[in-house]
């Protein structure tokens, strides 16, 4: 797997009361959630939307995730994720998520490392694998 | 509709540090999100645990949910969600919800309605509501 | 406490695939967050940001909080809170939100009641209840 | 930082409804939730519970955070997160943790690095990093 020039999703996220903790700052497993509705916001914006990844029973199942926590996000706090591709190999791919505030601070930045797969036979049923196809690649692909 | 005479499930949770906010107080819709899980282990409790309410496609979707808040609880608190059917109606049920430290004071009293449904074509399809089974019922009835 | 003629507050929220539960659909308790930063982003419309809220010590505790689903939201449905002043007590409040999907579709309705409160040693510390001031409560009178 | 012989922490949970996505399995921000608690649970027993914590002013905000998953948790599944200590640095440590099913199934590994800190001026005031003192290092070591 090689670096991939991908496009940039954006996906405009905010610090809302309930996402702190008593120390004041953002609990950290709030970045997962935005996370992965940037990621999900990320595959609309190039025309798989939560409809049509339902209808073509489409899931994003995960390998593995991570975050760095470079500085505290406080409630009212408006941000951005910015995601991108960073890979996509055989039949998993590469998110890679950079949090950013509206003054421009980044708070945060992680990955995702997904697999592309299919409901073998409807929503909640069992999930396999596939190649991912080049035609979905290419959507992603900086021009 | 009338008062019905029933068991009461117990559900043992406790205040996590992501459960509260900047207050230093559990964030509210935490007690609903106990609540659903005690329903869920109070029906487990008489047999109907999740895995034979998937495999019956069975589903309790919710009609509205309320709860008043007593005394604000705390991270680290443990808690016991007592619960009992308030009452059964044709389709749907009522369970009442009393949520107690473990010291005895009562932190929160909420209340679901929810309706007896099944889906009609697997998880995740359609829900249609069905007849609560008289013999459902009756698992819930205090001897 | 009389009917209050209040100015509307706007919240857009969308359903994330990690509010929805294995029905398909939202998990409700995803309802009431989306009423709590309803009810804060509609304070910063009036000029109570969070800033401001921290600075001055203002809280405002839940008293009770309800809700009624009208209609199951799914992932990807961008919706609106249409929040207003129901009621002016004198320590107390209510919080009227109205959940429309971006169709037209109202999902749910409900309402929050809450104490117009103060910290009384900073953040975290504990919370006394104070009269609504009446230049608070003009400004969410509707002109 | 060497790696340290570390007790083993144990937390007990599960797999609740609203801790799942359509897909029928965990959403994995949960994970995250479940470590945050786990290190919390860790740190009460050796001694330091929230109210300690509290008192004592002390605080363990992030510095990054990751989880490999291994096998999809599905509504119901009883679980354990098994922490140790995994290195104590001057001001940092990191907690690694084993997510286990009751069958003995590991689900997913994660790591936490943490700072030691303290608030400098009372809950939801800025945090300071100290050198973790020895005594406490010394609780979590291995007879």
């Amino acid at each position: 797997m090689s670096e991939f020039a991908s496009i940039t999703g954006r996906f405009a996220c905010e610090v809302h009361w309930g996402d702190c903790d008593p120390a004041g700052i953002i609990f950290y497993p709030t970045y997962f959630r935005w996370m992965d509705a940037a990621t999900w916001a990320f595959m609309a914006s190039v025309g798989y939307d939560p409809r049509r990844m339902r209808a073509e029973q489409l899931a994003m199942p995960l390998v593995s995730a991570s975050c760095q926590f470079l500085f505290p996000a406080k409630h009212g706090d408006r941000c951005e994720v910015r995601s991108r591709i960073a890979r996509f190999g055989g039949a998993s791919f590469v998110v890679a998520h950079d949090i950013v505030r509206a003054d421009g601070s980044e708070l945060a930045k992680g990955s995702e490392t997904r697999v592309w797969g299919r409901f073998v036979n409807g929503p909640g049923s069992a999930m396999k694998s596939r190649q991912i196809p080049e035609d979905i690649k290419a959507l992603f692909l900086a021009k």
